[in-house]
């Protein structure tokens, strides 16, 4: 790592499109390839795989991304339905407000006399006083409005590209045997390299996070091998 | 709302597999939905549609609650060695830590004189010195090691239940696509009944809340049927 300490926005925003598009990339290269694998299975052709893989993908996707989008709008809400509510209280209470920055300063460790001059300090500043509560008390940084729909478009994006992976070996095969069998040899592959990748990023185990990566699809799309094949 | 601060840690107990049950269900009443609705415009028969749904949930309930277990211990293996790091450079080097510590308090809106004597109290103990760092430079809670399997445990069988309502009008009805119909009208007000409820949980407006939910499941469903119908 070159900087340290980078500077927490920065760091922020490349972690927050990398987990996006994780979070796309991991569901899309699993849930298409299992229920592939699942209908391979049970039915004769290779059209209805790819169509069943199709709808999945299409509904994962738009499932995905508004979900990523809806729930990214609720947190910038939550963020300033809070916020608000710390004005209110600043305003209306100051006293209950300015015993809660006492207690968070003493958990942190410090003496009474440091703590009455740093609540005089921190409390003179209404703007700042909120700041501190926010941060400090619940524990909520200020989301950016514009997270939403980036979020939104990478996870879909993501799961697309992800879900096509595995299905591409229907196109290029004669039967749901043949495709299953390619597919299985490319998606592993790509969760292994992509588990890799991740961990590494991550800072965890590479080659422990290839596994477990590979492990969950292959265990998914065994099981929805034997749930498909029981019932048809 | 009966106490107006919870208690941070019950706060956060009932959130989470709220969260989870959250998270699993959308997921499940949604996809599986949407994969349904779109076989039901591509194939005659609603065995193959249920087939399709069930291995669908079997490989979501899987890649989702095992997805969500990793995740879990990565972020219980990402605190711990973070930890470490911050102790040893509490050790190492000391300066620039209580520089990073005066930094933070400035940014509060402290005093020079008063984060003298508070990075003074705040450092002498390094077990809290680190707390501090954790918490407060970079903003991570020490995660509950158990809360991985129960987190898994949760999502898995929130996406399971989720999944098999939408696929229970195909049981009973004779044709795809009556079983689209009914399929439709029960999920369609499972989704309504859902998103009021978890808008009212989290302070939202629960009607909004109630249209979004299903309005991503009408048009997950709408595009899968598109597409299905145009592919086969």
């Amino acid at each position: 790592m070159a900087t340290h300490h980078p500077h927490p926005e920065d760091h922020l925003t490349s972690s927050v499109i990398l987990q996006d598009i994780v979070i796309g990339l991991s569901d899309g290269l699993t849930v298409p390839f299992a229920l592939a694998a699942g209908l391979s299975g049970a039915v004769e052709s290779s059209a209805l795989v790819i169509t069943a893989g199709l709808a999945e993908v299409v509904a994962g996707s738009i499932a995905m991304g508004l979900g990523g989008y809806l729930a990214g709008q609720t947190e910038v809400e939550h963020y300033a339905s809070e916020r608000a509510r710390e004005f209110r209280e600043v305003r209306e209470v100051p006293d209950r407000e300015r015993a809660e920055v006492d207690e968070l300063l003493a958990e942190i460790g410090l003496s009474p006399e440091t703590r009455a001059a740093a609540v005089r300090e921190l409390t003179a500043n209404p703007e700042q006083w909120v700041h501190f509560m926010m941060k400090y008390e619940l524990g909520l940084e200020e989301p950016d409005p514009k997270q939403a729909p980036k979020s939104a478009a990478t996870i879909s994006l993501a799961y697309a590209v992800g879900g096509l992976i595995p299905l591409s070996a229907y196109f290029v095969t004669d039967s749901p045997t043949q495709g299953l069998t390619w597919s299985a040899v490319i998606t592993l592959v790509c969760l292994l390299l992509f588990g890799y990748f991740k961990s590494h990023l991550t800072g965890q185990p590479p080659v422990l996070g290839a596994l477990k990566m590979a492990g969950i699809g292959a265990l998914a799309a065994g099981a929805a091998f034997f749930v498909a094949r029981q019932i048809s």
